[in-house]
């Protein structure tokens, strides 16, 4: 996660209050002096050179008041707020049999977003490349008149990255160490930074202002898969290459169910939406699928049995809280990070995992270990992959006023 | 790992040249600057600053030499090296039944240390507290004489240091939740600094000029208990509150054997001595022990049958290779550490343990995540904790010319 091709240098004084802007919305430049913990003549003197790039402006009033609806309304304050013109990224998702490209504004957030279906399991690295290139030149060509400057390329991608630079592989291809960001960041004449999709979202969710306190936090991904995003000292971490936060991949039992990635008895295994499935499909009537990707409403299918207190589909989900707790039971005695957030579209079993989920913690960590960490539920209700992959961008290239 | 009282401000500069000749030994200015990635004024500035204090001093021709005995012998260099005698700090290491007392010169080495056997899981919190502050204040009068001011006061302590600031639990003790470090600054209006010894071990041995690029590694060191030091980033990790790195208490299996932690099934109940040992002494006919602590000479005695070829002692060793491996795998697929060093008394039977714990890593991650790892043993041949302690006391207090 620290390569992007080319190189650029920004100021910290300057990044550090353009994200604080993009956190915590317009603000009065009191506020942010003390968001930024700088003198105010600092903060002056750099929203001031912002404003005359035209990448800040003032808002007055009532228009004030409505970004900052929290506070008194005594004398109207002036808020500085980020132009979401002055430049742009393109994120793009690669995932099962769809391509999501979006263009990210100043803000961070999505102006447009566009999904292209395709099978993406039968791309050749070629293909991939060309495919990617021709969706971003598109968004490019269709989203981004009335931006300024494009900062850089941002890819998400399911599975494994490798030297932010590599698709070491990834459930939607079949094809495996993919050479994707020189060759499109060669394309476009632009920095390219590619990322595994579940850090995206710990980006994403570290950047919302109730979790800018929190340093050391996991996001653990469940859905077909299981993924992890992991955040220490408040930045992404993956080891060196790239392989670490690999939780689905920790064991649960050596001689397990087979796992998507090869071996067996991986955390995964048992709570993966194919795992669930699959073994569901043994003892329940349900109906064909595709055994690799289980359809949401599949999944809902068995969540409903459940709610309807099934009692196989209730142990199937209760052995995957079993499994779920014991991997989080390792993760907490190695990492305590101090929140892990379960989120992912199979979070919509939450309340089916959670109580054998507890009781593996319970049995496996005495309370000295379990007390630092708390663990809670996060809607699947907004897919945060993009804005991730735009925050990382920012991070890497940032804007620079002319 | 981040309270120390009272504070202090280093020069990041001063700090950084002084840990370089820590960890390479005498330099020529040259060197130096080339180590700390400074100009060479900037280095002549401040060795000249140190050399004035009397912090640093010049060695010439044969001597210098000696200091860097691999290099060419063209016209004599003259290399710069730390007074030993310019500022101490005082080491403690507490741990079963026994007590270390060492003076850390300023090059970061043991000069003296003294040894003090007790029944420590008799003592109580308050003698807890005044035996260590007697060892101390006995170290400063017989042994700091002709030595500088102290930096600090340093404690390195089997088991788990709440906060850098407490020991919440440890083998050593039979209490709990032990304030130590703010009684024993408020004795000695010293910084006091508290840490785990297998963080301190890995402390050291980052410190060493063969791992100095190695930023995100793991120490795991068998003994008894298993413990683990983490460097993650080139720094310690060990959570917001130092309960990570809990090596040991990863799990192996949700109803194993009996761990000393209260719970079970943890690595450390089929790899730690008392583990080993506990099962041996089922099948075979070894003599009665301290059923907590086997000694050394205990271990030995399995080893040796292990070596020849007795199927009781390797299959328990293989046992113990094979859970070893399952935690590894849990550890690699999280962390993603560059090297793994396997340390500690218990790597005496790194050679029976090494065949299964490798067949478990193998049969437990795909290569691509597997392959970003080096696992090697380290010899326990000389114990570092004291020179670990000694070294976080110097970063965190860092000394200051007068």
């Amino acid at each position: 996660m620290n390569r992007i091709s080319p190189g650029h240098a920004g100021s910290p004084t300057r990044d550090r209050i353009l994200q604080a802007l993009r956190v915590h919305g317009p603000q009065a430049r009191v506020d942010l002096s003390a968001i930024v913990e700088m003198s105010p003549a600092t903060v002056s003197g750099v929203t001031g050179e912002l404003m005359r790039a035209g990448a800040l402006r003032e808002m007055f009033g009532r228009e004030s008041d409505g970004a900052e609806s929290g506070r008194s309304r005594g004398r109207p304050k002036v808020t500085i707020a980020l132009v979401p013109q002055t430049a742009h990224v393109i994120a793009v998702k690669l995932s099962i049999n769809e391509i999501q490209v979006a263009l990210g504004d100043f803000t961070g957030a999505m102006a447009r977003t566009e999904t292209v279906p395709l099978d993406t399991r039968a791309l050749s690295p070629a293909d991939i490349v060309i495919t990617l290139g021709d969706a971003i030149e598109r968004c490019h060509r269709t989203m981004a008149p009335g931006y300024g400057p494009c900062l850089g390329i941002g890819l998400a991608v399911q599975g494994l990255v490798r030297d932010s630079d590599i698709i070491a592989w990834s459930p939607a291809l079949s094809v495996r160490d993919v050479d994707i960001v020189q060759p499109l960041a060669r394309r476009f004449g632009l920095p390219v930074y590619a990322a595994n999709d579940a850090n995206c979202i710990a980006v994403a969710l570290r950047n919302k202002p109730e979790f800018q306190a929190i340093d050391n936090m996991a996001v653990l991904m469940l859905g077909t898969g299981v993924g992890m995003g992991l955040i220490v000292g408040g930045k992404v971490y993956d080891g060196r290459t790239g392989a670490a936060a690999e939780f689905g991949h920790t064991k649960y039992q050596m001689d397990g169910p087979f796992c998507h990635c090869g071996r067996r008895g991986c955390i995964e295994s048992f709570v993966g939406d194919y795992a669930l499935y699959r073994d569901a499909r043994a003892m329940l009537d349900l109906p064909n699928t595709d055994a690799l990707h289980p359809s949401e409403e599949q999944m809902q299918v068995l969540c409903d049995l459940a709610a309807k207190g099934d009692p196989v589909a209730l142990g199937l989900f209760e052995q995957a809280g079993r499994a779920l707790g014991f991997g989080l039971t390792n993760l907490i005695a190695l990492i305590s990070p101090s929140l892990i957030l379960v989120s992912g579209s199979g979070v919509r079993a939450y309340e089916y995992l959670e109580p054998s989920m507890r009781r593996s913690l319970q049995d496996g960590l005495v309370e000295t270990l379990l007390a630092n960490t708390e663990i809670r539920p996060r809607p699947w209700d907004e897919d945060l992959t993009l804005r991730g992959i735009t925050a990382l961008v920012q991070a890497n290239a940032p804007f620079q006023p002319s």
